[in-house]
């Protein structure tokens, strides 16, 4: 019967067995130490001669960083011990050996650990940093799931090219078809909003972006709200709710890992209640004030958001974008037309744009207007015109990528730590 | 201010403000009664002229189907009513019109209603399905986070064709390399669950079947568990607790749902506790005696599982597969090698496999021999070899089709129903 090291309190004067790998070892000659994982969590486990015997005591000096093992003893708490709890060993036995593990202790190059990442989520910093993405993760479910809405998932398979075809990944589809990978699952979210209300859908997205930059990935998750009869100040506290959930939820659960990564949780405590507006004319106005050499009518570029961003203590949110530069569907401000009704949240220090949405063009006659426009195969959007030809309402969401919210929430330098395996343009392996 | 049909309860002798969709209507001339759709449910709104007025007495006989509207009235607590409430109309506003709906009450071919799946999913039926779609993806996702199982995504773009190429989608990944669209999580699973412990992958799976069954996608959702020091018995037991579980959670939040369906719940009633298992060896025997023309030593077919399922009220578990039918990662039984330590778990009432996993393969001799007897290229499977090298375990898991699971619970007679949008061999629109 096996315990798991996170369940150890429970256990304190009793014998258990855990089972894991050896992290590290130190010895004082007298007494070895060893540093357990299981995947749960960490723990030492001491070694004396007089408990295991010469035999065992000797082998235990042999152990190698990662090899398998099963450790039988008995929990001891200690006020001095990471994590609070020690094993005293009776009896160990090793599943499997490991020789001349490539990751030790010692500094790698980040190429080197990326080549080794099936190995390199084993180390405590990475295997804490997906335990925080778990728990976004199924904060954000939970936040939408408590709120009616339903997971909705919406094809990776997609049969048009809907917004450009530079950034996407074609994929051969049986015969003659040509498919592309979903860049966002928000058109077909808008249809099922239509069904089912409120929804949300959440999967991976791709873009083939050959920039290589600390905020992008070939393959990223993204989760994406729509709501039928929404407004921009629905959508606004939908973001400023899903935020404030996800970070109270992490500070609330994986405090042991916000410790490992020396994250200042301040910071996090700060994300509450409403978030800063600023619409785009003010977010310009500031920048030019500044002194940057930001030009009014052109998308805020990354060293802009930062800038704004570091004006606030919270997630700031950026409305009214001029409508020439938001995609085709945004619904333009019926009082300054010239703007669309759409929201970017830039996350605190410095992350940058965490959440992008708005409200969706509804009206037939200028949704057509626009897709001819855009040059856009009217074809292909017949469905989506649909919507709007059969009992069209206001409706409006928006999409936040999982890898910057990670990012964000853990303070790292770039969202390829974030992600298991994370797929770039140089990197497609392991 | 909004309120939700499914909310409806809390505001009996309230005046509410309902928005959504005219779903039919009818008219005693007097009286028209108007079936109001929100996404959350279905409500009866009665018009009389006395409350409403002659002008708009005439308007609402004119609504037609899935028009928008905002419908203001009182609510009323009624037995008779489906649902149990109606609502007593104060006043109403059209959003959008709808002519010519093109989904009337009327039968339609499926070829028609699935180029038109973008409003098929308003209709009740297919609305009932994606909402069990929905509470058995979460019902699975809060099983695995209960029991301490991490999600971690493993990669959509993979490196290497593993299992012969002939059901997998080539992607060009940038320049000259070829990218694969994943058909399981399993191996990168396996690297996760030797720095986790317990983890659980859930996304989209690619298969470019040629087939066209009843059985079958070329996209479909999978989730995956895999335990480090897991045994076939650990294997098999998770499968029946989810089963189990995610059975349990429909049965009581979607039941107004499977009456939609008009799902004999006695049938999924059964679904407890322990199932039947059966070894390859005796469901060989059970089909060759009932006559069958099964050939010991192939994989079981579609009749064949079925015909084996029907012997049983509960999911039936078939283990110790002949090795050679199956993945060359299985592990084999030590007690008799020519069988594999897995397990195929056939759902009752004809579904067949909807599980099917087992314990890997942890020796890296054997492992690497296996690589080599299956000609696989075994520079892409170094680092799947490196988990055998660096403390390897005993270990195991499984995969789950979310959609097959739904395609059971809901009963349905194909999977194309069980997600809002099916992509088949010759379906990629819309």
């Amino acid at each position: 019967m096996q315990t798991y090291i996170a369940d150890i309190a429970a256990h304190v004067g009793q014998q258990v067995t855990l089972r894991g790998w050896l992290h590290n070892r130190r010895s004082s000659g007298k007494i070895h130490f060893l540093i357990v994982r299981d995947g749960s969590g960490f723990i030492q486990a001491v070694v004396s001669k007089a408990a295991v015997g010469d035999e065992a005591f000797g082998r235990a000096d042999h152990l190698s960083q990662e090899t398998s093992l099963s450790v039988t003893g008995t929990v001891r708490a200690d006020t001095r011990a990471k994590g609070g709890y020690e094993l005293d060993v009776h009896t160990f036995e090793v599943h499997g050996d490991s020789h001349d593990y490539p990751i030790t202790p010692k500094e790698h190059g980040v190429d080197y650990l990326m080549d080794r990442r099936h190995l390199w989520i084993r180390a405590e910093r990475q295997a804490a940093i997906l335990r925080v993405r778990h728990e976004v993760i199924n904060a954000v479910r939970d936040y939408f799931n408590g709120r009616g809405f339903i997971l909705c998932d919406t094809p990776i398979f997609t049969p048009a090219a809907c917004e450009g075809t530079t950034t996407l990944f074609p994929v051969q589809y049986f015969d003659d078809t040509t498919a592309y990978l979903t860049q966002s699952g928000q058109l077909y979210n808008e249809a099922n909003a239509m069904a089912l209300g409120k929804v949300y859908c959440f999967g991976p997205t791709f873009r083939a972006e050959k920039s290589k930059t600390r905020r992008h990935l070939t393959e990223f998750w993204m989760v994406e709200p729509e709501m039928a009869y929404a407004g921009l100040d629905d959508i606004i506290e939908l973001a400023e709710g899903l935020l404030t959930s996800v970070v109270a939820r992490v500070l609330d659960t994986r405090k042991a890992e916000l410790a490992v990564l020396e994250r200042d949780t301040s910071k996090l405590e700060a994300v509450t209640g409403h978030f800063p507006r600023l619409r785009y004319d003010e977010a310009a106005k500031i920048l030019q004030d500044k002194g940057l050499p930001f030009q009014y009518g052109t998308d805020l570029g990354g060293t802009d958001e930062t800038v704004l961003s570091e004006q606030f203590d919270k997630p700031l949110c950026v409305t009214h974008y001029p409508s020439d530069i938001k995609a085709f569907y945004m619904k333009p401000d019926p009082e300054r037309p010239e703007q669309a009704l759409c929201v970017d949240v830039l996350a605190p220090e410095g992350y940058g744009e965490i959440i992008g949405g708005g409200v969706r063009l509804d009206d037939y006659d200028l949704l057509l207007e626009r897709i001819k426009a855009h040059d856009l195969p009217q074809d292909a959007f017949e469905w989506y015109l649909d919507l709007r030809r059969y009992g069209t309402v206001p409706h409006g969401g928006f999409g936040m990528g999982i890898e910057r919210c990670v990012a964000w929430i853990c303070k790292l330098d770039h969202v390829r730590e974030t992600i298991p395996y994370p797929r770039m343009l140089y990197r497609l392996y392991p």
